[in-house]
């Protein structure tokens, strides 16, 4: 297999991942260039990203699920094979068809990384192993982007990080093979700096947060800005848990990520790999982890891992 | 889809635990028809299995992997496709090729079951996503058949079991990224039954036989007949772990089965629809769990479980 030709699309933890596993991994990639929105040196401007056709093989691109990646990914099909990490479950499917109204003869892989992507993976082989009891996946312990931002948007919350913990008797329930609600399968954690007047009411508008926190049980601790900085600015770690069992047979699968979005580039590295193989072999359209045979992310020998 | 029209060859625990799991699933299988070498009632002889060429979709062969099925797979590959469990790792390229030299217009889906199976499937994805350290596979706490049979064929030996037990320090070592030697990761346990006079040499016979025990920490248990029969006859729990970890992620899968035959037997059930689908697509030849996308598994909505 001849060197993969790589472009990386924005600059966040996650863009910044993916460049330095591509660039650990010289052996199988080449680094071609890193396309941003905005002016930043060592950078190539994103609008012209198509002068780059003939030079890029798969672009990783790593910008936001919300409102980047459903405007961009449609643009970019239409000349680029491409792996992202989309990771809005709800709307995969709209994502798909959107990518797929122009796609060019190219393949785009999306949706990779921890949830979706190997979390995914697992709900589906634990299903269809076990049969009768669906997979229940658990989040945690670890940081929710999400949820953190939720709080941070609250009036008079200064900073604040939200962390997202499996509840030990739902998960040794679903062990037994029991159904648990989803609002009773974790707990949210908050901490959170605001000024001691904000704090009676900060703390009601986190706990009644439709969506976010109404529901679950939520604990809001608040600390001063110098523990929070020390504590948990720039923490990124998580993880998950993905559990199937019929009484019979129990299968589970556990994550422990220091880094959130360092993994979640890995597996957009290992899919790039899939990506550019399956485009060899003539393969065009639209995937997800659920389409690509394993084999595709194997470079040495795959019947020695059998 | 229609239903799947299944024949099981061969009539021991993961014959029978295939034809349960065949009849609880009557919403997607057809059970036409159980085949036997001996004239057993309600079966029909094996060697009769091609008047049955148009009749059956898949055939789920469950004969042992030593000697019956490298000779009957190549056979009924001329004319069915088949979903088995062949299980000699280092035998799985000779095996497919022999398959493949007559193969029909068929799919022949080999070594599905837990370990080859779901354990080889982990490998994969482990590997791929966590780079730079190859993943580990731990066998156990359970009933190793094959070094129970071993155990038993030694002169004196009325009768025996062994377990394979996963040493914790070398699982904690894996956890920590450090590599272990293959006889350290495990412990073998064996219980067995002989005359008093003979324990001292049977003991010495287990500890120093070759690729068996040679080499492991080896616990050799000697117990009465009746003990024998009540704690340790026909059981057939077993389990598998298989980890990665980079320092920075860390990936486990770990599988509890009560019944080994019958976890078996519902992997190949799941890969029988995939094998039929596959089928469908006009696809042949012969297939192994990493050659099958995932999204070939899963009857329902694949889109849901990203």
């Amino acid at each position: 297999m001849r060197k993969i030709r790589v472009g990386v699309v924005g600059l966040g933890n996650l863009g910044r991942s993916c460049i330095d596993i591509v660039k650990e991994r010289s052996d199988l990639f080449e680094l071609i260039a890193v396309f941003s929105r905005r002016e930043v040196e060592g950078t190539v401007l994103l609008s012209t990203v198509d002068e780059y056709k003939d030079k890029i093989d798969i672009l990783l691109v790593c910008v936001g699920s919300s409102t980047d990646a459903p405007i961009l990914l449609p643009q970019l099909a239409k000349n680029f094979s491409t792996v992202d990490s989309f990771d809005t479950h709800a709307k995969i499917g709209e994502y798909i068809e959107n990518i797929q109204k122009d796609q060019g003869d190219v393949v785009a892989v999306v949706g990779t990384g921890w949830d979706p992507g190997i979390m995914s993976l697992m709900r589906i082989y634990f299903d269809a192993f076990v049969i009768g009891k669906p997979a229940e996946s658990f989040w945690g312990d670890g940081v929710s982007l999400g949820h953190s931002n939720a709080v941070r948007e609250i009036e008079g919350v200064e900073d604040a990080i939200q962390f997202t913990i499996p509840k030990e008797d739902a998960v040794d329930a679903v062990r037994k093979g029991k159904v648990v609600k989803a609002l009773d399968k974790h707990k949210r954690v908050c901490f959170v700096v605001a000024q001691n007047d904000k704090h009676k009411q900060i703390e009601e508008a986190i706990k009644t947060m439709p969506n976010y926190f109404a529901g679950y049980e939520t604990e809001v601790n608040f600390t001063s800005k110098q523990h929070f900085d020390k504590e948990f600015k720039g923490r990124v770690e998580h993880g998950g848990l993905v559990l199937a069992s019929d009484g019979k047979s129990q299968m589970e699968f556990k994550l422990k990520l220091e880094s959130n979005p360092y993994y979640t580039a890995s597996v957009m590295v290992a899919y790039a790999i899939a990506a550019f193989r399956l485009k060899q072999e003539g393969k065009t359209g639209v995937f997800t982890v659920a389409d690509i045979a394993p084999k595709y992310l194997e470079i040495g020998d795959v019947i020695s891992k059998i």
